[in-house]
């Protein structure tokens, strides 16, 4: 079973409205193992609502659209699914009644125009409307359902829980939905995609998702199956030889960002970690701290943006600076260590490249990040080379930092010790 | 002219994802005088892409598609073009070699996949990808134009602006439209309206748009007019008045963003800023570290999250965070004053605040922070209180606490010290 959703209303199709009712309705209908394939924004246009009604049915069995059931003429709903089953609109007397009932309760007089909210579709199950006064309307079409929603996201969600959850469950049939999800960080999105296709490419049963952004992968896998144990046994043919795969790059296999995933990690070892941050000017330390309760495990951190902050923050020496440059290796290191000592921290975090567009005094290219990890016994630095504007190489440097963190906690190397 | 806009990729039907490339198009498509009639979202799937793009442009001229030109099996955009126009596509070496070279500066060697990016439908303009491999394409097809853009924002947005819209507006006939943007920080959406509203009301055009995020709202004015002359006064009738009422909660007048406008007022008076952060924990840095060149008065930052951060890296005496606890007026005060004296900046500012979800050890509730400013002379501290989730309470603390220093900067109570 599937569907195709339109939320109708030209106020949808303005720069500053995104159509946030299909995302309920997504969630909802993939629950019940209905797909969602199409989705439409069309404005309040009697012509393109019933063009669009007509594509979305061309495509699925089932059809929700949500707004233009309002009093206003420029509400088109009712008459646009009308007209595409080439069906009338009938007045009944008792919808306009218990609008007017509804008016009265809150002390009001109803207008006028509100009739125009007690025409249904000839032949069309009315579904009440808890919540406003458009009552929404479900209708069987050669073979296919029109279900109305009301466009207000409150009115929308009582209605289609009350009345369309329990019809839907009638419809369709007992298809179970698992899925898998795997985050990856650092490797390309292409890299990626060579390395597993040729597991996920001959399924079409679980469908693979790739989602990529700046140094941050993620790879769904979703099975739809007659019973739960088919479900998790497809996912784990393809989702096990995947994971395999990739190995330790995947950090997270529940959706948890990075972020948290390395403050567990410090957490489950009692592990705390300051940062020295240069290019990346706060965003590792605003990525740690996202997380609620970061304060046990995050020891502060040292912004040194400039090399006069290098030196006064962190004591790092104007003569390694003028000899090596800010992006350099000992740079990265004398930071680790520095805000290690400074801030008593068990680990440390240090980021020190050239985010551009300008080189500024460096030697390194815009792109170079070099990125320290220390702890009391040892440091470990290595140099990235990123790509992009300016946001995306401070957000890929940030990325790698957390990832190399996660890392160097996983592989031990640098070793427990106590606060 | 009118335009649809699909948004091609499995991704985007999933529950957790809105489409908002198609604000960015929308927006830019509005200000040429081109109308967008219907947004469609589509999955990876060539049929139903191919159906979607003949029923976009049954409906509209022109018609942009973004997502779906990646390297891997299922970008299927530019198939389902070339179907549709029935059109074969054409490999070009020379678009191969770009890529390589691409994958060359970065040290990389270019996925077999990748190839796929080189083939172009037939008769096609290519549009050049500046942050990305995949390059865009311009297809004239039955007097209409069909218009093939990467998923990625930032390559989008780059290939619109510098490909598409000198395209456009030779296309596009001549009305003139004219805009007013006012930023705002520091003022609730509900009480903003309630000033302005009296006056933008009265008028449909300019049209007037109000966008609330945290902290920060925007006004736009759009008018439409024949002529340049009379969209700048009706834009001038409107806005005058609009501008007054506001005063100097207005921040920038030019769509900058309020780190841009501090960063601006500190350069002009050759200042320099360094941060001392507890609840915000790197987020008011790295906003001023956004804009590129902002070494030049960012002297630097104290991330002293934890009780014993403030004191290992501030200095701050444990007999006071006793006393007052952390969140408090004469914490934030010491944070500002030591920060000022272990960076050597002209100017600091502090936050220290309850960000939540917990109150942990603090007196003070979810929400409660307090913000400071100092110079060589003075300091000036304030409690805000807001309302939220940790996410929420967090921006609005940095944009609070970036506003804070943009007034002090601007009343010169905190006069002008040399470097």
């Amino acid at each position: 079973m599937d569907a195709a959703i339109i939320a109708a209303g030209s106020e949808m199709l303005t720069p500053d409205r995104v159509d946030t009712n299909s995302l309920y309705l997504t969630d909802q209908l993939n629950a019940h193992g209905v797909e969602v394939v199409l989705k439409l924004v069309v404005g309040d246009h009697r012509a393109r609502l019933v063009g669009a009604m007509r594509h979305a049915l061309s495509e699925a069995h089932m059809l929700f659209v949500s707004g233009g059931l309002g009093p206003t003429e420029d509400d088109l709903t009712r008459e646009a699914a009308a007209e595409l089953c080439g069906r009338s609109l009938e007045f009944r007397q008792e919808i306009c009644d218990a609008i007017e009932a509804r008016f009265r309760r809150m002390n009001r007089k109803m207008a006028q125009v509100n009739k125009r909210q007690a025409y249904v579709i000839e032949g069309a199950t009315l579904l009440p409307n808890a919540r406003g006064t458009a009552p929404g309307q479900w209708v069987e079409f050669s073979g296919r359902h029109i279900v109305l929603l009301p466009g207000p996201p409150h009115e929308m969600k009582a209605m289609f829980e009350e009345q369309c959850l329990p019809r839907l469950e009638k419809l369709a049939p007992g298809l179970v939905i698992r899925t898998r999800l795997y985050r990856v960080a650092g490797m390309p999105e292409s890299d990626l995609d060579q390395l597993i296709a040729p597991v996920y490419r001959n399924y079409v049963n679980p469908a693979t998702t790739i989602l990529a952004a700046a140094g941050d992968i993620q790879v769904h896998l979703r099975a739809r199956c007659a019973t739960a144990g088919e479900a998790e046994a497809m996912l784990k043919e393809v989702g096990d030889p995947i994971a395999e795969l990739l190995g330790d790059r995947i950090y997270s296999s529940n959706g948890d960002p990075l972020e948290a995933v390395v403050g567990k990690l410090l957490r489950e070892r009692a592990m705390t970690v300051c940062v020295a941050e240069s290019c990346t000017g706060g965003m590792v330390a605003e990525r740690i701290t996202s997380v609620a309760g970061s304060s046990d495990y995050f020891a502060g951190g040292f912004l040194a943006y400039s090399y006069r902050a290098k030196n006064a923050l962190l004591g790092i020496d104007p003569e390694l600076l003028r000899e090596y440059k800010a992006v350099s290796e000992p740079v990265a290191r004398a930071m680790a260590v520095a805000a290690l000592e400074r801030s008593g921290a068990t680990l440390s975090v240090s980021v020190t490249g050239v985010a551009g567009p300008g080189q500024g005094a460096e030697t390194e290219p815009v792109g170079a990040v070099w990125v320290g990890v220390a702890n009391a016994d040892s440091c470990r630095v290595r140099r990235f080379q990123f790509a992009g504007d300016r946001q995306r190489i401070r957000s890929l440097a940030a990325q790698t930092a957390l990832d190399m963190l996660r890392r160097c906690i996983l592989e031990k190397a640098l070793p427990r010790r106590d606060r």
